[in-house]
């Protein structure tokens, strides 16, 4: 950590600053400029930031230099990429995952019917939601237990494993029973209490960006799961909220690349929120697949127009296969091993 | 809802989206301009966005007419603002309440001689930490109950009403014990579960706007409280995530007259968390008092350089009272009653 | 245009506004819902929108319904796309082009080096800045007239179009004694009067989206152009400013496939200046491809160490041949015709 | 400049990154901390960043501790305050000025009715536009030259100084004979060759901040006039995009104490473009002034129905008085000197 005093400060003011960085047993390190002086603290990062020295006397501001997560550093694992094995799915490093399924589990003819389909198409996972986020207290909010119950029975037909949503810690007992990756959603990225429960189950994580988290945020947040000693955590990145209204979200593909230098983790994207709209949603699943992603998640439905949720942005069943084909296809150009791949 | 159909879109695409509003028991009223059509669904608003026809064939895209909240609209109570009672203050209407106190509760000497210097200031409420959501797994995450009961002697000493804040559901219980009101943070203003518990308390909320959500989507997250019968809610402005990187966060004031115009629910600010350092927090008192907010939810520490949590955005106890002055001086300018000019 | 009254609007604030409307020539369609009214004008929308109706008493917000740009609209052209020629180059439709060289000219030896490794790796233009635009007054501002030179004998040599910004419309007259195609900048967007100069050209114009631009506003700027009776405009997407600080700017490559539904206007897109690193220029690259783009922008340096300007962005020449066989090969996955698919 | 290197940097790193510091005359501090080193570059601010060591071998990432702008820095005027004198009025230090008048001059009747009104009510000078930018190509873009002669009679009538607008340099010769404060737009605060023919012009210049202008942009902006021995420049605040679309802009409030902080010059703001409607101009000027702005520029109509550009957010003469009474009282308790508090 560095503190940038301002220009002016005086030696009394200089002197107070190293005081207090040696009374939590770090060493400060003086470095003067031709117009300022810049301390240099070393030691614990944690307890100098906790100093709160960016209000002392004489002092203009404060420049972190060690990253503040840990266990999702790149430098933790050395370089190793973590590769998330969910079955016989693989996500990170060289693996490349296709997750597809429907928005909401509506029903069982829906849920069955998208669940082959994705299969039929060489998806990795099923993914489907039973505990529904929504923006209004009016809206449909999943079918809960039944929806539970759905999706293991899919589980069991297509030999998929299952991708879903937990939004109360109270509701993980029987949500475990059956996933096999517990999603946590964008809204509930800083839910901290929650994901400390996560990260105690031991099953993969699959945690979204929160829609204005920084990539720092999102690997503080993955932090969590992680020190409870599980460290199956996939990051997803799913649009940010910016100024442009032309589209519900800006889906950031330099996420990619970016964090695949910060760290470890398997990078996942979900192309279908930030669309909103299908017709977007086969480029952009495209493009994240060439921008390097581990892994594409992906909402699909039998008959969209009917679609309790989100409907306007489901993929249609009966073209999934010519979408998952590209998918795939642009993920092998970018160096990955599909599932596709491995078959042929 | 408008739908608005592309140009060229043909009789039978627009024959369709007529039946699919008429099937869910609504009408549809034609519009023919000179280049394109629209048309006005008419009846319950959830039913129509349920259809998702933004994905219809012939569709270019849809307009809602109304506001998709209904408990918290300015309508709802016909124009009435709600004023809500706590103790002896009031928020709201007429009236603009100061709510004062430590960041964190640390300990019984800190919180005490906070919670007489904020009272004898004229302070309407204490306001206090005891659970602390932390972006870092490392940081100090609150004393829990220990801190809560520290909120309560400090309570029985002054006799200000207690502001402090819940992260986890199954903390309610011992919140509600000390709690006047409860605090809703921003990173969990989209906590559908909690806020429907914190509904149930019958305790007023103060629900903090997330740091990316619009005022639409504050006051959906309200409704989630009103519905469950409880009406006590107070928004909190608290700075939004913007590209500025001068400042933590970016303090809407534009919110608050909007929001009086939207809602009859008070309209609190908090000026510290936006700015982060205390040299700014006063100049955006006085702006949110003159903008017209109903009431300041401010920090103030008895020895900021030792604080444990955001000591550089905290106000120190010895400039407090001029500070309240100021505060109250132009809240009364912008027409409303304070503590100070009630005694005066 | 819909004008949605407030909730207990008078009749008489109703006809007012139909009044307002009827005088300038159009018509209104009332519209009456359970809650409240619609007004629809129908007719030149650009005299309703004068009328500043949104302050009118009784009417609670305007909705556009008709897009404002006309000549960069879909519709102008019947659904055909446009096609930019530039000597042997085509960009839009079917055809893909790489523009690439660098950021700025700085000496005859780096032009030619790097002019010529873009010819041999089938680059379509040379792009080299002559005049740069630099947030600060204290940094080198770009050779003028005499970088002029130096892309003209590059071009000379190669055969390569080439591409330069203008910032100035007194520069105008010597750059278009060299440039095959001149670049509008990002913070010359909105520089309406540059705009209608450079229309006037009669030249294709490459216009960067403004960092906070809306694609809306970026297609109003192209229509400064097109208006001149010039309709050889290529878009281009740079990034925009976000929240996030983990790069300099957030590629918006939503973008893409969202503009080509706006309009006929060929999509350029610039991975550079969005990621500012090197080794998040290729995935951005191949992502851009895959999204569908017409054509990619990118800096080139013979010595990207001893670059005068963004050297840390710019893509080395010894590698660049590998660069453009990957971002070729992705564009024909995405189904483009590239200058090495054609030459294969 | 801090260089600071990536964990696992090699010594020979280490010494390529000093070696290019001191080939360009300036000096290195190495400070080695447990996990990495930082190398702080001492010298020339410039020639260092020209290197662009952040792609250089073993570099993480760069952090700049000096700041890019001198001339308006507060440190070049040692802590005093520039106070812009225009005609009677002062803006800057401990004066605070009204600016008021049309959006745009449309005829003699209203430029004179308006500016008799601001003047009556204290305004301490007179705005109106004669060239006007328009996002769209179809709308009124400014009398131009007769709009510059009736703001001539105004002023000769009233002896308000006029504030009023350049979009192009070209226009400057014109503009000069009849303005005593030439406004620069949000547009072209970044149009680099147009302030710095003003700059030259020797008038005072307001500078509008771009909508997506850092702080530390607008003062690299100002730098440009300032350099050319021009230092009569106000900057002002007038809204930044965000996602928020409850707004046509956020007013960015905030912005007014912290430029206070970081530049001599003085800060204007304009309430009336962020708004976008009369109902929230007055409670965000009084909050402006609350926050310490030392000016507010705002938009007055005799008749804003018929206003030609802009209407709905103009404030009507009528009741101009008491807005400024209020503006001015509010600036009184911030600490200001104004006219009406002057003349009492």
């Amino acid at each position: 950590m560095m503190i940038v005093m301002k220009e002016g400060a005086t030696q009394e003011q200089i002197d107070h600053v190293v005081e207090r960085i040696e009374e939590v047993g770090c060493s400060a390190h003086i470095s003067k400029g031709e117009l300022l002086t810049v301390i240099g603290a070393i030691g614990d990062r944690d307890r100098v930031a906790a100093l709160g020295l960016e209000a002392a006397p004489g002092v203009d501001h404060i420049v972190p230099i060690l990253k503040p997560y840990k266990l999702a550093s790149t430098q933790f694992r050395k370089g190793q990429r973590t590769v998330v094995e969910v079955g016989d799915a693989k996500v990170g490093g060289d693996y490349f995952a296709l997750i597809a399924g429907p928005c909401t589990v509506e029903s069982r003819d829906q849920t069955l019917t998208v669940a082959r389909t994705v299969a039929d198409a060489g998806a990795d996972m099923l993914r489907g939601g039973a505990y529904k986020p929504r923006t209004s207290p009016y809206s449909f909010q999943g079918l809960g237990v039944e929806g539970l119950r759905l999706l293991q029975e899919a589980k069991e037909e297509t030999g998929l494993p299952v991708v879903t949503e937990v939004m109360d810690a109270r509701d993980i007992e029987n949500v475990v029973e059956v996933a096999d990756v517990i999603q946590v959603g964008a809204r509930n990225m800083q839910n901290y209490t929650l994901l400390s429960e996560l990260g105690r189950t031991g099953l993969p994580i699959l945690l979204k960006r929160g829609l204005s988290a920084t990539l720092e945020e999102l690997l503080m947040a993955s932090e969590y799961i992680l020190k409870e000693g599980n460290d199956k955590v996939m990051l997803c990145e799913r649009g940010i909220r910016t100024f442009e209204t032309a589209y519900r979200f800006t889906l950031d593909l330099l996420a990619v690349p970016t964090l695949r230098e910060l760290t470890h983790l398997p990078i996942v994207v979900d192309p279908s929120h930030a669309a909103g709209r299908r017709d977007l949603v086969k480029p952009m699943s495209l493009a994240a697949a060439a921008a390097g992603a581990d892994g594409i998640i992906v909402e699909v439905h039998n008959d969209p127009e009917k679609a309790i949720c989100d409907g306007p942005q489901a993929l249609p069943t009966d073209t999934f296969n010519e979408y998952a084909e590209h998918v795939f296809r642009v993920a092998e150009v970018a160096g990955k091993r599909t599932s596709r791949g491995v078959e042929a």
